[in-house]
């Protein structure tokens, strides 16, 4: 038997009961289901927030779980519905940009793209150019993407407010349970899909530009930056890391490296540049966010 | 093998293992058994918070699923533990009207009841009498309740404090796994279940009078004035909606209807009037809550 | 075919999807694993409230289940990684006093310890020495323990940051499916183990001097003075509860004894003595927290 899997990632929390009444549409339309939540606590409406937390975490499911997502202030208007179908994993949910990074990995997975650095991911490497790959691919390489317009599969629904119950959900099931995505609506070009403003870094001869892309719980500040962008910049334990006011000399590999209360500057769980204090709040000490510029400097001669 | 689903929905948060202990506990009993969290973010002690999240959420699940609901500030006196079951799903919990909405709903269904306007379900109907209904209808066809009397089926626990794993949990468990309602407990009469105050509107001829009965998540006040009610006002794009000196004309179909920022009144996804701030708070910027008065008014004459 | 339960108890929140990446590791190692979350509200880097959730809740799962827990403020430095099996469950996370609960309940389990009073938990009786038991039993009665260093079961990952994903995850997914400990890990005496420093009462002649370990989310102060250390002091009803400048007269059995908005001392559904406020926070009413002094008095003759 096939393993059903669907994950759940939305704005609703999980106080009103809304993620619950999804589960309940899934179950009742695919009862060998494996129902698992990413994160409910995407900030309402904050789409950004919702791809990273999705490009985070698909790769680590089997590529046949269908992942479902809803950030949606569009919902009720003429906004797409859509179904993403790639190698690695199946997004179900609003044409908002909510799976642009998803896309952008697959697509340079689905075309083996390299650049170089070579250890850097395409999905932060500012030389990937998804619009040239698109046009450039052979198209049944490509990842698919649908429409979901057949309503046969959809809930009558009360109203027009809750894609999540009424669209997504039962789809999403039909989905897991083995429907032909053909079924559940029309194929669309992969350059039509909405994408977000991407946060990549700025190269320079001695410096990369970038930016806070997430705050986690713990408030620490991660960046776009990827490991191997710094790494060719020069040794990590002699790069300067600022972030306003604050200048960190090296990037660490670990939390426990500096005292507590101490920030740093180090290499995250998904490979990417940091700012953090040890057992305390970046986000909290340096009044920082969303967006706050980071950027990184090879070591000064001075220093050496 | 039939399908069980145990929903919990609950008071006790999520920090504090409590609901883990209740699904250890079920799992002990009822292996097989979906385990499907409506809500454990219930405002500590709010039974008219937990019986709209039921409401609200039942009638997606399978019929047969077991829904589990502990929000009971009267644990440990001698209030009553109860099952009640119906043809859309089978409710254990506490006797103090978590269940009295979903009572009020498939008694309805049970009978065939139908008021008017047609489109308005019984639950927010403010024409249907309950009592009536339970005095007049053929016992046989109406749902049935049972006092849990049967302590073989409980834990035997420390204290009389947690009546969620010791006593709920297990016997929703026997419940999902098939046991008989009849051995766990003793049939009662449905009249003999507590009822929660009921927040129905009062209809005038030129206007309804409501209230506010949920805030979710976003901020938006939820009331229980049907859709269908507003319908038989007057075209739902000229009705007139207020609440304290907020007045708005028209009632939308979706949150996008209006700039962001900007107030609206529109049917939401349990098909009952909701007034919203798209993409913001109305309880943060009405300073409006829970029994918060809302009318609906025909449009006047001048305006049309 | 055996029942693979997963329970997971961390300080990861769930917003950030930290807590569904490690689902994913697991269920793609384990498609048949149920996974269950006690907590993953622990406050960041609070050893010790994981250590207590985890105690409270882990003896209600079947004894095969696998408890991961990670609350690491350690990760990325030599602490080690660590596999606890007993007769009672199997504990996956750091070396860090996570399990140090666990361990002495499951040591005196394990040599059928009993003390005076007799109804005194060893988890929470003074007398209860784990050195000495670990020193003066016969290792083949005792839980095992194995340092976790098989990297052929781990993540091969970008960092040293998130072992919950990495090593923790795959360990217990192929622990659960089957794979045997010692394919896992090395042994390791249990004396080895970190344990965290216990907050056991002391005992008079006219009084116990106890602290509170943990406050739950309605803001009852849990202490770890055990129901039958309290009895063995006199009768519940005359005892003399004191937290500061509250003085309690008499031990409740359920929140209903007093009117709402009054303090009272309890036993709670754990068997320890709790000061709650009924229908409100004892935490808030009288500004306490874990560590706070409380204690309990024989009833004064005068009194009686």
């Amino acid at each position: 038997m096939a393993l059903e899997i669907i994950t759940l990632t939305t704005d609703f929390g999980q106080a009103d009961g809304y993620v619950g009444t999804m589960k309940g549409v899934m179950l009742a339309r695919a009862p060998q289901a494996r129902l698992v939540d990413l994160s409910h606590e995407i900030a309402p409406q904050d789409v950004l927030a919702g791809a990273f937390v999705l490009a985070r975490a698909y790769r680590y499911f089997p590529p046949e779980t269908v992942h479902v997502a809803v950030v949606d202030p569009g919902v009720g208007t003429s906004r797409r519905a859509v179904l993403l179908e790639t190698a690695q994993g199946r997004f179900v949910g609003p044409d908002n940009g909510l799976f642009s990074l998803a896309l952008r990995e697959t697509v340079a997975l689905a075309i083996n793209w390299s650049g170089s650095p070579a250890d850097v991911p395409a999905l932060w490497h500012p030389g990937f150019d998804l619009a040239a790959a698109l046009r450039g691919a052979a198209a049944e390489r490509l990842p698919r993407a649908y429409a979901l317009t057949n309503a046969a599969y959809w809930l009558s629904g009360l109203g027009a407010t809750f894609h999540g119950r009424d669209v997504f959900a039962p789809v999403a099931a039909h989905l897991a349970a083995g429907e032909l995505p053909e079924r559940l609506g029309t194929p669309i070009p992969l350059a039509s899909l909405v994408l977000l403003p991407h946060l990549l870094p700025t190269l320079h001869p001695e410096a990369i530009e970038g930016r806070v892309i997430a705050v986690d719980r713990f408030g620490n500040l991660i960046t776009t930056i990827a490991a191997g962008l710094l790494r060719a910049l020069g040794p990590l334990e002699r790069l300067e890391v600022e972030l306003g006011a604050l200048r960190l000399v090296g990037v660490q590999a670990a939390y426990g490296a500096v005292p507590a209360g101490e920030p740093l500057a180090l290499i995250n769980s998904a490979g990417l540049l940091e700012i953090a204090v040890a057992n305390g709040s970046a986000a909290q000490t340096f009044h920082a966010g969303v967006g706050a510029a980071v950027s990184c400097q090879r070591p000064s001669p001075n220093d050496s």
